[in-house]
C-alpha cells in the first residue's frame, strides 16, 4: 500500500501550451472562433456606414452599422474571388460595400445588391452570394461577435463570467458602461502567448513584486491575495490615495449610479477568452486582447470616462494621471509576461510550473482551456 | 428522380491551393521543375561567359553562354561540396566557372576541367563530376528552360499555349520577339499567390474598375469580355487613341512584320506556367513570374521595342509613356492579387469562390493545375 | 558476376543534413544536449554571483559561480511559473538569484531559500523547487556543461578528441591555457550549419584558394593536406614569418610550456560537438559554434595570451596584427561556409557533394553525426 502526500501546489498547464502551432490553431477553432469574442466598442462605429476591420481568430471580420443603426458583422470577404472588401483598419462607406476588384456590392444588411454584367446572367441567384454573416450580440458598450453558426448563450458565458466575479448579474450595469465615452486607447504588442497574460491578470501574488505604484493606492494588493480570489471583492483605495491615479491624486466625480458600497475601491473582472474589465468609482478600464500567434497577442486597452470629463480635453492633466496608472500596471504586467515565454519551451517546463495557494483560481481557467481544445 | 438546376457559376480552385506550403511543394516539383520556365532574356547574356542566376521552382538555375555562342544552364552547384559557383544575379567569367571554394574549375558547357591536386587522385574519373545540365530552348528571344529527365514536348506546351490562343502558330513570328531591343525592366514583389497573378491576367471583368487608362485605349475591355475569351481576337484600340500609351498619344512605328490585320490591336497571351506576352503593334510585353513562397512571387516585366526605338535613348518622353500604360496596369493588377491573398485562408473561401461566365476559362487553367499536382 | 571499381572519392552527408528542421531538433536532443558542451569562458566569471547565460541546444542555461568559487550551472527557468531569471547575457548578483516576476529567491547553488508567503504555506516542501541542476566540468579554462542526467564519460569524448589530434593527453596540458587572458573576443554571426563550420574547419584543400595570409605563414597549408590529417602534426612557420600574424612579423614571446617541439608551429584541433582549439606557440585561439537554426551558427571566437602580453594594453598594434590573421580566416571560412548553404537543398546535393582523398577523414565526423542522430 502506499500513500501520496496531498500535493500542496497544483500544475499549470504543461510548457507546450503555449508554444505549440497545432494547439493554437486549435484554440482559434474552438476558443476564438466559437465563443463570444469582444470586437469592436460600439461607439467606434458612429454612423451608418462606419466599419471596422478586426481579427477573430484566423479570420479578418468587418463590422459596420446598417442604415437602421444596428451594428451587422461579416467575413471581410467577397463571395465572387475573395478580395478583402475593406483592407484599412476603420473608414466608412457612403452607400454600400463595394469590392474593388471586381465591383460587386453589398447592401450594410450584405445582401448583393449588384454585380457588373449581372443583369446579363440571367440564372444568377443574387439570394445565393450575401457576404457571410457573422453573429453579433452589443453589451458595455462593445460589439461582440461569434463565428460559430450556434453561439453559445451569451448569458450563460460572457454574462455569468461577469456575474460570477461580481456576485450578482446587475453590478456591472451600475457603472453603465456603454454611455461612457473614449478617454485613451493604447495598443500593446505583446510578445507572450495570451494565456499567459490571462494567468497574469487573476492573481496578485505579483503584486508586490513589479507594481509599486498600484501597490501605493491597493495596499491589500501588497498581500498577494488576488481580488479575484474572493467573490464580490474589490480591495480599498489606501487612505491617504485620493483617487485611482499614478500618484495618488484626485480622480473624477464618481459615476452616476455608483453605490457607496463600490466607491474608492477596485474591481477586475476576467471575461473569458479575451476580455478584462476594470471598473474604478470614477472610471473603466476594458482591455481586449488579439492573439496573433502562440507567442504574440495584440492588447488593445480603452480608458473610459464620464463623457464630460472626456469634453473636458484629453490633454488636461488630470486624465493623464489617471490613465498613467493602469498603463504602467499592463507595461509591468506585459514585460512579465514576455519574461515567461521564452521558458515555456524548455524541458524544466515540460510538466510545467505550480500554482501557490493564492494562485489556484487560475486551475479553473486551465480547465476550461483543456475541456475547449480537446474538443475534436 | 432529382432535377438540379445547372449552376450558372463555376467553382474556383479552393482556398488552400493559395495557402498550403505542401502544395506549393508539389507546384515546385510538377510545375516550375517539371514544365519548360522562361528563365532569361536570351540577349542579355551578350558575349561567351555571361551569366545569369535565376530561380527555378526550389533551384539555383546558371545560364551562361559558352564559347560556340550557345546557351547552356546548369544547377549552380559545384559537384565537389556544393558551392554556389555563381552567387550574383549576373555577370560574366573570363574563362570557365570556377568554384570559389576549392578552385573545381568548369569549361562552358559544365565539364570538370581542372581541380588541385587532380592529378594526384589516378582514379578520378572527371567526366562523372560535370555540372549537372539543365534542358533549355531559346525561343522569342528568351532561354526556356526545363529541369526534368525527360521534359515535355516543348512545341506541344509552350508553342501550343500561343498558337491556340492567337489561332495559328505563325502569328506570333510575325513581331519577330527575338530581334526587339530591351526598352525598359521592371520587377514587382508581389505577395499574392502566382495562380492569382495568372487567374488576374486571364480574365476582364474586373478591367472595369481597376483599370481606367487600359479602357480609355481599349473600350472594349469596359465590357469585362477578356481578349483571352476568344481566339484569335484582340481588342481594338479607340478611334480617339493614337497609340498604346498611358495618354493615348502616339507610340512608334508599327514593327515591320505587323499585318494589317494586327494593327491597333492589343493581344494577351499566357503561356503556362508562368509567363504573359503581350503583343503591340509597337512593341512587345513579356512577364516572367518567379514564384518564391505560397504568398510571395516576382514578376519581371520587359518592354521590348525596334533596336533604332531603344538606341535613341532610355528616357525620351515618348518611351516613358509607353511604358507607363502597362505598368499601371501591373500595378493595379498587383494590388488587387495582394487584397485577394488575405482571404485565401478563410472559412469564407474554404470551397472557393465563383467564376462568373466572361471568366470561364479560367476553370481550363485550374484544371490544368489540378491534373499535375496530383502526380504523386 | 559483376565487379565495381572502388570508389575514389566518398560522399558527404546528404543535403537534408544541413537543411531539416527535424533532424536539427534530432542533433540539439542527441548532440548538443546530450554531449559535453563548451559554454563559458571561466574566467569571465570573475567572482561569486557573476553569472552569464548561454544558449545550449534549445534551452537558456544560466552559469553562475557560487560562494565557495566553483562554477554551477542551472536551466534559466523560476520553477514557479518559469520567467526567465536573467535575461541578459551576463551580470551580476550580489546575494542569490531572485525571480523579478514573483521574486522566489534561489541561492548560487540553486536552492530556493525564500519565496513571498512561504511561511504561510506549510506544506511546500521548498527543498523540491530548487532550480534544475546542470552538469558542469571546468577544463582547459571553460565551463563544459551537460544537460543530460547522465552525461557520457568526459574523458572518453572532449579530452580523448583533444589526445588523439596531438597523439597523447599531456601535450595541450603545456600550453596552460586555463592561465591565459583574453586579448580579444570576435562573434561571427553565420548563415551556414554548424556541421560545414566543422567540415571547412577539418580540411585544408581550400587552403590555397581561399586563405592568402594564413598560407603565407603555413606553406605547407598551399598543398591542401590538412594538419589534422596527421596525428601529432602541426605545419611551421614560413622561414621568412617571424610570427603568426596577418604580415609575418613577429609576435610574442613563447608562453613558457611550449616545447621546442612546438615551436613555430600550428595545432589545429576539433573537439566535437562545437569547438575548435586553435595552438600557436604564443597565443591560443578557442571557437565556441552556437547553432541556433539548421541554417544559422553563431560562433565566438576567444583569442588568448599570456596575462602580461594582455595586460599591456588592448589596442598595442602587435596584438592587433596576430588577432588579425585568425579573424581573416575566419571571415574567409564562413563566407565559404554561407556559399555553400544554399546548395545544401538542392536536387544536385540529394545524395551529397564528395570528398577527395585529403579530406576523407572527415568522414568519420559524418559516422559520428549519424550515428547519434539515429538513437530514437
Amino acid at each position: 500500500m502506499t500513500t501520496t502526500a496531498a500535493p500542496s501546489l497544483l500544475a499549470t498547464l504543461p510548457g507546450h501550451f503555449y508554444t505549440d502551432q497545432e494547439l493554437f490553431e486549435r484554440e482559434r477553432r474552438h476558443i476564438f472562433e466559437a465563443q463570444w469574442y469582444c470586437a469592436v466598442r460600439a461607439a467606434d462605429l458612429d454612423r451608418p456606414g462606419a466599419y471596422r476591420t478586426v481579427r477573430v481568430g484566423g479570420e479578418s471580420v468587418l463590422v459596420t452599422r446598417n442604415r437602421r443603426g444596428e451594428l451587422r458583422a461579416f467575413l471581410n470577404v467577397c463571395r465572387h474571388r475573395g478580395a478583402q472588401l475593406c483592407t484599412e483598419e476603420s473608414g466608412a462607406v457612403r452607400r454600400g460595400l463595394q469590392c474593388p476588384y471586381h465591383a460587386w456590392t453589398y447592401d450594410l444588411d450584405g445582401r448583393l445588391t449588384a454585380a457588373p454584367n449581372l443583369t446579363r446572367m440571367p440564372d444568377v441567384d443574387r439570394s445565393r452570394y450575401g457576404l457571410h454573416r457573422v453573429q453579433l450580440r452589443e453589451w458595455l458598450g462593445y460589439g461582440w461577435v461569434c463565428l460559430a453558426p450556434e453561439p453559445p448563450p451569451f448569458e450563460d458565458t460572457v454574462v455569468r463570467d461577469v456575474a460570477e466575479r461580481l456576485g450578482g448579474p446587475e453590478v456591472v450595469d451600475r457603472y453603465a458602461v456603454a454611455g461612457l465615452a473614449l478617454g485613451r486607447r493604447i495598443g500593446y504588442d505583446v510578445r507572450a502567448n495570451w494565456k499567459l497574460i490571462i494567468e497574469n491578470f487573476m492573481e496578485c501574488y505579483h503584486c508586490a513584486t513589479i507594481h509599486p505604484e498600484l501597490t501605493e493606492v491597493l495596499p491589500e494588493f501588497a498581500d498577494g491575495f488576488a481580488a479575484q480570489y474572493y467573490v464580490g471583492h474589490g480591495p480599498e483605495f489606501a487612505e491617504e490615495a485620493e483617487g485611482f491615479t499614478v500618484d495618488g491624486s484626485a480622480g473624477f466625480a464618481r459615476l452616476p449610479g455608483v453605490p457607496d458600497s463600490h466607491d474608492r475601491r477596485y474591481f477586475a473582472l476576467t471575461v473569458r477568452p479575451q476580455v478584462f474589465v476594470n471598473l474604478l468609482p470614477d472610471h473603466v478600464i476594458v482591455h481586449r486582447m488579439f492573439p496573433l500567434a502562440p507567442d504574440r497577442t495584440l492588447v488593445e486597452c480603452d480608458w473610459l470616462y464620464a463623457a464630460e470629463v472626456v469634453a473636458a480635453g484629453p490633454d488636461q492633466g488630470r486624465l493623464a494621471k489617471s490613465v498613467e496608472l493602469f498603463h504602467r500596471v499592463n507595461e509591468q504586467d506585459f514585460a512579465a509576461c514576455e519574461r515567461t515565454q521564452p521558458a515555456m519551451s524548455s524541458r524544466a517546463y515540460r510538466q510545467g510550473g505550480v500554482l501557490v495557494p493564492s494562485e489556484h483560481h487560475i486551475a479553473g481557467f486551465h480547465d476550461w482551456v483543456r475541456a475547449l481544445v480537446a474538443e475534436e
